[in-house]
């Protein structure tokens, strides 16, 4: 009899994480498993015995689709980290004792970095008690820091609604051609990959964003303010991007100057939110121009209403392939994105060792950024385009889009 | 020979504005018109005879379409307020001037409220001076507080967008099942439209908002710390939709509490940003509740991509209604909606008095919101479910929505 599969989602969602679940689902039905179980809070939720059985859930066309189109993550997540010490610990013995009993001997995990030091451990764990059982982590970031593959699923989507926002923020910010600097805080602590994405407005019909900030280039207030002081002799209305993780020199993160301290909360957790606050109370105070700020926040990872197709068709291929590896012998490994060909753009999948990716980033490379003019280089404009290209329009009922919910 | 139409918008940007101005472009070229004329950066535009000939521009169906989708104002705006002494200023004389040199005998004005205010007045003097030119307003503004018409065009859209976004926010924002409220913050200084369509997120795949507050109904601190209490005793993660005007009983905005002071910019003008990121925090220190604050920003004004066709449709025959009520003979009027139909719904145009309309304004019904619970009624949702019915589908270039560009 063959054996059954096992598929948790984790850490942070996105657009694109239940196109990958479709597509486990789909290749392991395909595959000839039994029951596609779905760990419920990913490995947290497996450990509490909190699954079901994805088979008889989602088990129609029109579920498979809407499981598509449907934003975070459907079988909800965690953000456990499983012990470093893999042999002195109860919890992997639990998780396969439970693996052992629901006759998995196929594991997915579908997930950032975090969650691939996961798939690590459990690997590894795996081999130190020739346990038979394959684990194939299947990579979601709306981030796209993650190293070896050419990008990850969820940024596409993440990156055309933020295009699309900026396209539609810029000329709603000018409509008045008075002085008015609008600066918009997008997500990305340390790389830079969503921020870019703004310079994908630019066209024909939009004359794109004024100024773009990286988390990978140091910040300097003074010349900031400079800069939007000269752009505002030519121009008065003016948008510019940042990402939430810009630092000054000293290594102090922006969104620290603010008077509230609302960096902070009451557990001494840092967000990094308000960034651009302070820089359009900045530029308010010191060039008496008016300003705003827009935060595009947790929006720019779950829009799925505006998914890139090319996103969405990628993850679920990611998904498949994930499936494919496990039943092809591998484990402790990782599905990545290899770009075949640049025009026309063509992508296909590998896989990588999963030691090569877990924990590790990748940043937006210093030659694709025009440090002089804050704009991203045609080299970034290249790689990010096809990504973002295609749309999986929305299945509406009374005016909103529907999801399906666990 | 016929005599030329002349066009402006005026007032905050929207989905829906430049839907009503391809229709006044299309009903005053059927009409007749020789030159249908476009003010540049509205009445102040105008003063400085900045115009354009919008038949030459907008001169076939792609660029109609193109127009329809495209957010904020196609011939750009102003906040420009004509003096209020009519007889006793120059400017009057000057437009007048100038309309008669471009042998206008249509004049029509797409704005909010205080845009209507540039309708009476110009009407009221036109009829001081015995002058031809009819003068009719078409409304639009996101915050539906326009009195006598059912609704107002841009309404629909931006509460489409509104209750898209929240179905999206609220999976992402309970994805962890841990202790953790959003407070996410909606526009509408005084009146609580908008907020109020956060209610239409709910549906059998949504739980939808935990808490609505709208800014007709004193806002207590105590209150609301106390019943986001009581709802965690039974759900971890909630979401809250607020507006940006919510007072205390003393008349104080929720977001003048900001110890920042984000509140007045370098010119002291008031903004009132800040009020969701009050109330997170406030959430975070009395009941150590992890918390976010979300603000949907002009986002919720500009997001053409998810327009209401409902709503698009409707402001496009709001302007087409205008330039017949002006061939009728009308002038100093603004072109209102009725519900001529709840269900199935069917609405259709009339026509009010400006003076009857300009600078006043309409609030949520007190009766079609649970105070206790603090929810929106059933007679809201029946009110604003059709409003937001229908897509209008953008047209993708590049992976991102076109517009057109004056």
């Amino acid at each position: 009899m063959n054996k059954n599969i096992i598929v948790g989602q984790s850490g942070g969602p996105t657009s694109a994480i239940n196109s990958s679940l479709a597509g486990v689902i789909d290749m392991g039905i395909k595959s000839g498993a039994e029951h596609v179980y779905g760990m419920v809070k990913g490995i947290s939720g497996l450990l509490n015995e909190e699954y079901v059985d994805l088979g008889t859930i989602i088990n129609d066309d029109e579920k498979r689709e809407l499981l598509k189109r449907t934003p975070s993550s459907f079988l909800k997540s965690c953000r456990h980290r499983l012990p470093d010490d893999i042999t002195g610990s109860d919890e992997y013995r639990k998780i396969f004792e439970i693996l052992e009993k629901l006759d998995v001997g196929y594991f997915f995990y579908i997930g950032g970095n975090d969650s691939m030091d996961t798939i690590l451990k459990l690997s590894k764990y795996a081999e130190s008690i020739s346990s038979d059982i394959k684990f194939i982590g299947v990579p979601k970031t709306i981030d796209n820091d993650l190293t070896i593959t050419d990008h990850t699923p969820g940024y596409g989507s993440a990156a055309k609604y933020i295009a699309t926002a900026m396209k539609e923020i810029i000329p709603d910010a000018t409509v008045y051609g008075t002085s008015y600097v609008t600066v918009v805080e997008i997500m990305g602590r340390d790389a830079g990959w969503l921020t870019a994405a703004s310079a994908l407005a630019k066209s024909e019909d939009c004359e794109g964003v004024d100024l773009i900030y990286l988390p990978e280039f140091v910040f300097d207030m003074d010349e900031f303010v400079e800069k939007v002081r000269k752009l505002q002799e030519k121009k008065k209305s003016l948008v510019i991007a940042v990402s939430e993780g810009i630092k000054l020199a000293d290594g102090r993160y922006v969104c620290e100057f603010n008077p509230d301290d609302s960096s902070l909360d009451a557990f001494g957790h840092r967000s990094l939110t308000g960034t651009s606050r302070f820089l359009a109370h900045t530029l308010n105070r010191e060039l008496k121009t008016k300003s705003r700020y827009i935060e595009l926040s947790t929006l720019q990872r779950c829009a799925s209403h505006i998914a890139s197709l090319t996103d969405i068709n990628e993850a679920y291929e990611a998904g498949c392939s994930a499936v494919k590896a496990a039943y092809n012998g591998e484990t402790g490994k990782v599905v990545v994105f290899e770009r075949v060909s640049a025009k026309p753009y063509e992508c296909s999948t590998g896989l990588a060792d999963v030691a090569d990716i877990a924990n590790k980033e990748r940043y937006v490379p210093k030659e694709w950024y025009d440090h002089d003019k804050c704009q991203m280089m045609k080299e970034y404009i290249d790689y990010a385009r096809p990504l973002i290209e295609g749309e999986l329009m929305p299945v509406y009922k009374n005016g909103v889009p529907r999801h399906i919910k666990l």
